[in-house]
């Protein structure tokens, strides 16, 4: 086989057999093929697409190109989630500990990511002496003896998605939905689980900005899982706007102790809710969503999730503390409000740059190898359809310097829009696909 | 400027301003872009195209990406001749001798290239003694003095095309209109030629197969020169059979010589008057085209082209004896014959197919640093719309071995289709374009 024959193939329209795809993760995992072909095809895939043969036979190649964890040792079979990704989304922060509270076990290998902020990793590892590092056997005997357990994901975890996702970024070629679709999936599948609920975001704040788009690649998602036996959902959550009130890392973490306490913004509430109900549906632990809800509810607002938050950190080396005492938790040292300049509704967020913002602040990386400032980030205080009055509190700046703060907060003021009326409300689930 | 919004404003249908196309050009020869980038931008290319004004930016930066060709110190300016290639193709070798006698400098550099044979440079080289490797200088000096002289191209022209083309030969994006005329034109365009007369070849020999793709192709490059204040004419030839009779270095070195006596072949006596009386017209030599044919016609049948052929072989240290004994050129250990299997006309030549054997005796390279052997080759006794009886000589293959001789002429034998009718004849030359 050669390399240029399949990009000739892609370039004409032609679809790949298994065995080509096959091939072809094998050699770039090798290093037998080079870049520039690789990339080459990537931008012949962005314009000709593929078949769902084609992306599922691409994805398992790649969920085979590495380790692949095996959780049969746990009593009963694992439901992950996935976020697709959007400004503010700590759900797995408050997911994780109620799942377990409901008797599913959460065993969960998670990525660290470019972004805004980092990803659940990076938010944990903001709790002083938290390790995310586990071994495999730390990991698994951790979730057995107490239902939860998150560690960072491996070097050897999909080495091609590694590669491909690498030149994608720097070939203008990430905006394809079967390369986006193989990419995700093919890490879901060598994380092991039995079923995935995939939380798909549409809106300015997530990278899928249109619904129809959102949908074909749920589908696609939920099909290559179901092609690879695994239980599958798909949930369209809006991204128009931050989920619940913090950005930033140690930020994050407290607004997830907050809401495991009880103090919970609405719209991460109907979101925990609403994913958290199709993960116990599809383990089997309740026989229908209200059910679902109902359960996840009690044990949010009796307090038990957050007791499980409490052993989960203990376990992981983290300081148990933080429960009860939130300023343990690495602090900014200039908090700047930014307030209303005048009368009116927030009509909407331009919730891209606002996650902009802080990543910029040092939330997030840019590249691999940046470090990130767990302190830093935004507060929202009003969110679209609020009313504010002149002077009032819009949002705070969490940054290093009065000078970061500063401009900022002035990017934030144009990022938050004002207006006479409120603005017509979109729902906060569009709906799920199975 | 990042590459990676060129890549993705090109994705996007975008049209490129000259000043991102001279970054572009400038990253590429100083090795700033990384291959992969610019092989997914290649990709684009192929799929978006380029406007006019783009593929003249792209053109005029790659030429001043190295080495430009000063011809002033010639006495008249120089028209040159380029071909897009095909099978037997030795146009070069009796034009030049002929537009220099015809008073008219001929100075030009050609490329080694890749195909079924060497180019002309590897032709010439196959006389004893030919030096194709000259300094600028005494290339200069040896048209001046004899009014004709030809190099092989130098290391450093047009850096950027070499660089460009080597990514697009193994990425399938060699097929891209915009891609092919900015990366011919460059290299005449650094050439320094005051006038151009481009030989696009159409038909199953040819690059092109498609008439109405070759006229694309000779519009954008007429436009081009144009555009660079040349003379410019693009001449579409008939590429459906091999042009004359002799494919491989010394066997068409030898033919060239036996035409330059008078021996000529239709199809390359017409072609050879046509573009010749094209070159006399540029460079004001004659009034009009009928004029220039019958100039070169007396030239040709006086012997003085034949007289300056030999004069070029000798200033660039060849031996002058093959003119009059040919056997002095290297001469292949086997000729086998190949004899009709029945009687019939000679209705079609898979042209693409013979020049893939003539390659594949060892008559071309494949890739840049394999040899040529300047002995093999295929001889072409008949010519679509020949009858030919049974056991009638249709061709000859000039081998190594006779392995190789039978194996190549079982597939010539293939590649000669012959029928009870004569074909329908089509034009040698479907017109030009000014």
């Amino acid at each position: 086989m050669q390399m240029i024959d399949l990009i000739r193939k892609k370039r004409d329209g032609g679809e790949h057999s298994p065995e080509e795809l096959a091939w072809l993760v094998q050699g770039i995992t090798g290093g037998r093929i080079p870049d520039y072909q690789v990339a080459a095809w990537c931008m012949a895939v962005y314009f000709q697409g593929m078949s769902p043969r084609e992306v599922r036979s691409l994805t398992l190649q790649m969920a085979a190109s590495g380790e692949q964890l095996d959780l049969s040792a746990l009593p009963q079979p694992v439901i992950d989630k996935h976020s697709s990704g959007g400004v503010g989304d700590k759900t797995s922060l408050v997911l994780a500990p109620l799942i377990t509270a409901a008797g599913v076990p959460v065993c969960k290998m998670s990525g660290r990511g470019l972004g805004h902020t980092g990803g659940t990793v990076d938010k944990l590892e903001s709790i002083p002496g938290f390790r995310v590092e586990l071994s495999r056997e730390e990991f698994i005997r951790q979730a057995r003896a107490i239902g939860i357990a998150l560690t960072a994901q491996g070097e050897d975890l999909c080495p091609a998605d590694k590669i491909l996702y690498a030149l994608r970024d720097t070939t203008a070629t990430v905006e394809s939905i079967p390369l986006i679709a193989s990419s995700i999936m093919s890490k879901k599948l060598a994380g092991g689980a039995a079923g995935f609920v995939l939380d798909v975001k549409v809106g300015n704040g997530a990278f899928m900005k249109d619904l129809e788009e959102a949908k074909t690649l749920a589908q696609l998602m939920v099909a290559i899982g179901k092609g690879a036996g695994k239980k599958m959902v798909a949930v369209l959550t809006n991204m128009d706007q931050p989920l619940g009130r913090a950005a930033g890392n140690a930020l994050e973490v407290r607004e997830a102790i907050a809401f495991l306490r009880g103090e919970t913004a609405p719209d991460l509430l109907e979101v925990t809710l609403a994913l958290g109900a199709h993960m116990l549906k599809l383990a089997g632990a309740v026989a229908g969503l209200e059910e679902g809800r109902k359960k996840l509810h009690r044990l949010l607002f009796s307090g038990q999730g957050l007791e499980v938050f409490a052993e989960w950190v203990a376990a992981q080396g983290g300081d148990p503390r933080v429960i009860e005492k939130p300023e343990l938790l690495p602090a900014a040292p200039v908090v700047r409000p930014v307030l209303a300049p005048g009368r009116g509704f927030v009509a909407r967020m331009a919730t891209d740059l606002l996650g902009r913002i802080a990543g910029d602040l040092g939330a997030g990386r840019k590249r691999k190898e940046d470090t990130i400032d767990p302190a830093v980030g935004l507060i929202f205080h009003k969110k679209p359809g609020d009313l504010v009055e002149p002077g009032e509190l819009l949002a705070e700046v969490h940054a290093r310097t009065e000078e970061e703060a500063a401009g900022a907060g002035q990017i934030v003021l144009q990022a938050i829009e004002l207006a006479p009326e409120p603005p017509l409300s979109k729902p906060l689930i569009y709906g799920y696909i199975v």
